[in-house]
């Protein structure tokens, strides 16, 4: 698999998925402002990757700081975070790594300039590297709902192309695959941005992981003809009751697997939960230009001053939703008590 | 409106619905098997208008036919009206028109055969008049459905372009704004082929109809969030129990709806009604070329090689339809009872 983003000495390199898969390209980010605008532009997607993308971001955009002083660094850091944490505003992984950065800047105040920005430099490494082990461990515990044989459905992209690497809901077909199970996927396309038809496909025949792509309108007809054993998505922020945010038409594919008996699971690490917010309805929706659902490769399609509404993402109600698989565990309802326990068990566990 | 269909002398002029609305362009039919390559291959779709062009197709393949009498010309009619009627399995309008022209031919038997061919050309201009009226007759009998400034969801195109004129769901639209009610129509934009934002949204503007397409993922989330009224589609084929196969997505609608308490209608002419056939399971679905998934503009979208599957239909079970509103009038569950009568009172109007 090629790497969503890495450093190339003080650049940062991001695998262009605008152009994926019918070109491979990697996009060179000279300074913060570059990823900011690859993260608004979706040259990177999908809230783990976002969150790897503005930790690295961060990190290159405070080594280009000139300061004096570390409050005069700070103050500028700040700036900079704060222009990082509006790239975009729905997945929670965005905020989550520039307060991470930013505590970390906190802590630095005794020592000097240059090795601050070291220490953001590898921690940027650090939140990279876990965020792969972190895939993996959701796809270990994942695996184990995953029945041999069957057939999973996804919703856009929450593969290697969303994350450090290996990806959420494709981290646990992943798992599945590599425990020698017999599983095929079911890739929505995911209109308006193709994430399933360009990534998903793309990233599943790399690995030869059997998967078929079908219009976001057939999901619903394939699960009520016995063709969809269980459905795995990822999440751009799981609230506290267990609603999530995931990309537009997740809330459909969830109500249907319902309809149909059918487990909807979400995969997400605990980046992704945000026990700040009560509940789906406090989840800002990022709205995207209509010409995403108007023009395809940059032609038009409908007719000339045709109007358009474009929401990026929807709220799926926790009431649909049959389990959330995390690193630290699968968590099942009442998820209120369920979330919360999580963050506990890792407080004490850094206790210890 | 631009028409859909129209006799020019002796050949047959379609408008090319694969070019919509970029280029509006008439594709002219000289025998009737350009008619069924214009409907496999869609420039010509929608239930009553691939029924209209069935009627015209056979009318001018007659017209063609060298026959020494009257057994040999129904020979041959037969032949070519089982050829039509293969052109596309699901909308039973393609039937229905097959076979009302073939009963027009075996009630000729005492009738020169050239008059038999002036015959079936005016039996097809009928039925393009027919359909054109009681598509306003769905039209008059379903706007008592549609509040003052309510919007509406539809899915594919129902309208104009999908019938001799006017439109069934459309023609409910365009029934409400007539009568001066202030409304609006979200178009799924109805992948793959995009019927959507290529002809609803075309059709709707060219009447001054507030439209807004959106992507076929958001119709739940506005739903959930009561931006939505009600839900109008038409249909391509409804069995005696109700159960009705349309636009793959249209089962998604339709139970998405149910979930957010939003009346989900079907508007179609009785010649979509086939009580032959006892419920949904028995409507055979077209599979058609998964190019339509993988490829837009004729341009490769996908990764090389990869898989898609495409079903064009899906069956909405009865359950989720609150009515079927009809040229006769508007049925309501139970359907099984409801849609016959619908025939009853046609047969004993006829006797009258």
């Amino acid at each position: 698999m090629h790497p969503v983003i890495k450093w190339d000495n003080n650049h940062i390199l991001l695998l262009d998925q605008r152009r994926l898969p019918l070109s491979i390209r990697y996009l060179t980010c000279r300074n913060y402002r570059d990823i900011i605008n690859a993260i608004k532009r979706m040259a990177i997607r999908g809230a783990p990757a976002i969150g790897v993308a503005a930790a690295m971001g961060l990190a290159m955009g405070s080594s280009a700081i000139r300061a004096r002083n570390f409050d005069a660094f700070r103050r500028r850091f700040r700036e900079i975070a704060d222009e990082m944490a509006e790239a975009r505003p729905t997945a929670v992984n965005l905020r989550w790594a520039v307060e991470r950065m930013s505590a970390l800047v906190d802590s630095c105040s005794v020592i000097p300039l240059d090795e601050i920005k070291q220490t953001l430099r590898r921690e940027s490494e650090i939140i990279l590297a876990e965020d792969i082990d972190i895939n993996k461990r959701i796809g270990r515990n994942g695996e184990a709902l995953v029945p041999e044989g069957s057939t999973i459905l996804t919703h856009c992209n929450a593969g290697a192309l969303a994350t450090g690497g290996y990806g959420t809901a494709l981290g646990i077909v992943r798992a599945a695959h590599e425990a020698g199970k017999s599983i095929r996927v079911f890739a929505d396309e995911t209109r308006p941005w193709l994430q399933g038809l360009r990534l998903t496909s793309f990233e599943l025949m790399e690995d030869h992981i059997p998967v078929h792509v079908i219009a976001d309108n057939a999901a619903g007809s394939f699960m009520r003809r016995g063709m969809v054993d269980l459905v795995i998505t990822g999440a751009d922020r799981i609230a506290a009751n267990g609603d999530a945010a995931n990309k537009i038409g997740t809330y459909q594919v969830a109500v249907l697997a319902r309809e149909n008996s059918i487990p909807f699971y979400i995969a997400a690490p605990l980046s992704t939960i945000d026990l700040s917010i009560k509940n789906g309805e406090n989840i800002p929706i990022e709205e995207r230009d209509p010409s995403e659902i108007t023009h395809i490769n940059g032609r038009m399609i409908g007719p000339r001053g045709v109007k358009a509404i474009n929401p990026s993402f929807d709220i799926t109600p926790a009431k649909y939703i049959t389990a959330i698989i995390t690193e630290k565990g699968i968590v099942r309802p009442p998820y209120l008590a369920g979330l919360k326990s999580l963050f506990t068990t890792e407080a004490q566990s850094a206790q210890r």
